[in-house]
């Protein structure tokens, strides 16, 4: 009988527990300091990778998984390659070149703790980790399923996806005339296309069926602009004690978002319109899908 | 009947230039700038990965290829994922807080043709789209050979290949307590790892026998070896114009070097000797060998 990747009882506070607690392990198994002076890098990397977060893409990949019954071991390694990417594009995002920030997850961002060129190094070194571990017989014993891995990954991470985001949120800064229209392709691309992909995988390791890869997709989709419409409201609304980085930045910094153009108001009832669209999607699931559902409305009432 | 990479029957420099023009001619078909504002990031990648070269690395997966008869289109394919490779570390080990270099290959280096957070994007996106190239279909029938060159790409590549020896290069500035041990292990995983898989690349695409695989390593690693003395006998002794980037920069730079712990003539003889090793790698393949051998040759004996 196969070890499952979550607990299927389980509520989603202690699924999303279980999830960053079983891929921070994997993490602490792979990102071994070795004993050279080349120690530095992979101490950066541990630091970023292993910094205190919420887990949430590793989470929707083992629940993803969890729908097509994959082995806990080959979820976990999807759940790992994604928060290694997750963690390098925050590092090299912090850089003082890009979003120049000092804080990230409460604590000093890579290039603070360590240097500027440790931090752009760490982050080349994530990245390039996560296509190692995807790569690994342990992900899946058939390698058809790991190159698909591969792939999906680098188009979510790449020009096409969240490289081609960040490019298009640096050159919008302080462009007032962007519209809803182009805001929407931009978090598509910048956090759409790795939510999507943490999705996606638990599906290509499962071999799912088009229309069930179909459905997910569209639950992705939705999900991960209502989850960046969260995001510009808690930089109006939170505190920088339960974001774990300053407030106000994106106002700050004349950043058109969801919140400038739409206000608050619009705002929140559009990220929840999201959220429902984003739930029946799952419906071709059935209660097999229930953490990703609860998943779902976490993401809108989330304080940090 | 299969295309072979390059002509057999060719002399090396004849066999270089194909392998440039070939790899450009795919990178130029990969590379496709797309409509909206991430233009912007792709044409950084174009003009990173297409800026002139010798495009030793992608002859050298051409060249290897070659023996086991793999088809030209599946070692083009990874002829242009480890230059793709090459460029990003370039792109990245030329910024400011790195390397800091104004010039590259004869011209203004990625930073500042574009921005530096342009630069940054673009070096990610190169690794990424090295992985996916490698990952697909095209490059070889057999999605476990693929697996197996995403596996090898990303060791050469990351923390414990080239990303740890640039590492270690930066915290070795201004270290002249820096043995010969210490500057052979760093330039092994700094310019050595990616050298080794080039020629290790056409070997996997061919299915190659064990025997055949450690002799390719063995002159891959004294090939890499010689090529970095090389590189650091033309920063004393070559010109800017010849080698497209400033002289002296190492001396400049307080850094310690094969040729500064050796001096000239012990460097350019230790070089010799391990060309002479390097060959000797090759006896196993008999003809079929030819542009390696020349290939080892021309490496020391470059000014450029």
């Amino acid at each position: 009988m196969i070890e499952l990747p979550l607990d299927p009882a389980s509520s989603f506070p202690e699924a999303l527990a279980d999830a960053a607690r079983l891929t921070d392990a994997l993490l602490e198994h792979h990102l071994v300091v070795p004993d050279g002076p080349e120690a530095r890098v992979v101490k950066a990397m541990r630091y970023s990778a292993l910094a205190p977060g919420k887990r949430l893409r590793p989470f929707l990949a083992l629940a993803s998984a969890q729908l097509f019954s994959v082995a806990r071991r080959s979820a976990l390694q999807a759940a790992a390659a994604v928060e290694l990417v997750h963690a390098y594009s925050l590092v090299h995002d912090d850089l003082p070149a890009m979003d120049n920030s000092d804080l990230r997850r409460g604590r000093p961002t890579c290039h603070k703790e360590f240097d500027e060129a440790t931090a752009v190094l760490a982050g080349d070194a994530l990245l390039t980790f996560a296509f190692e571990v995807l790569a690994q017989p342990d992900t899946h014993g058939d390698p058809a399923v790991r190159c698909e891995l591969v792939t999906a990954l680098a188009q979510a991470a790449g020009d096409r996806g969240m490289v081609g985001g960040q490019m298009i949120d640096l050159l919008a800064e302080n462009d007032p005339s962007l519209d809803i229209g182009a805001i929407t392709r931009l978090q598509r691309l910048k956090t759409g296309a790795l939510i999507a992909f943490s999705c996606e995988a638990g599906a290509i390791l499962g071999k799912a069926t088009a229309e069930a890869r179909l459905a997910l997709r569209g639950y992705a989709h939705d999900l991960g602009l209502a989850f960046q419409i969260a995001d510009d409201l808690l930089d109006v609304e939170g505190s920088a004690a339960e974001t774990g980085k300053p407030v106000g930045s994106d106002a700050a910094a004349g950043k058109a978002t969801f919140v400038s153009i739409l206000g608050v108001e619009r705002a929140r009832s559009q990220a929840e319109l999201l959220i429902d669209q984003a739930v029946s999607h799952l419906d071709l699931f059935e209660e097999k899908a229930e953490l990703l559902r609860q998943a779902a409305h976490f993401v809108i009432n989330r304080r940090a």
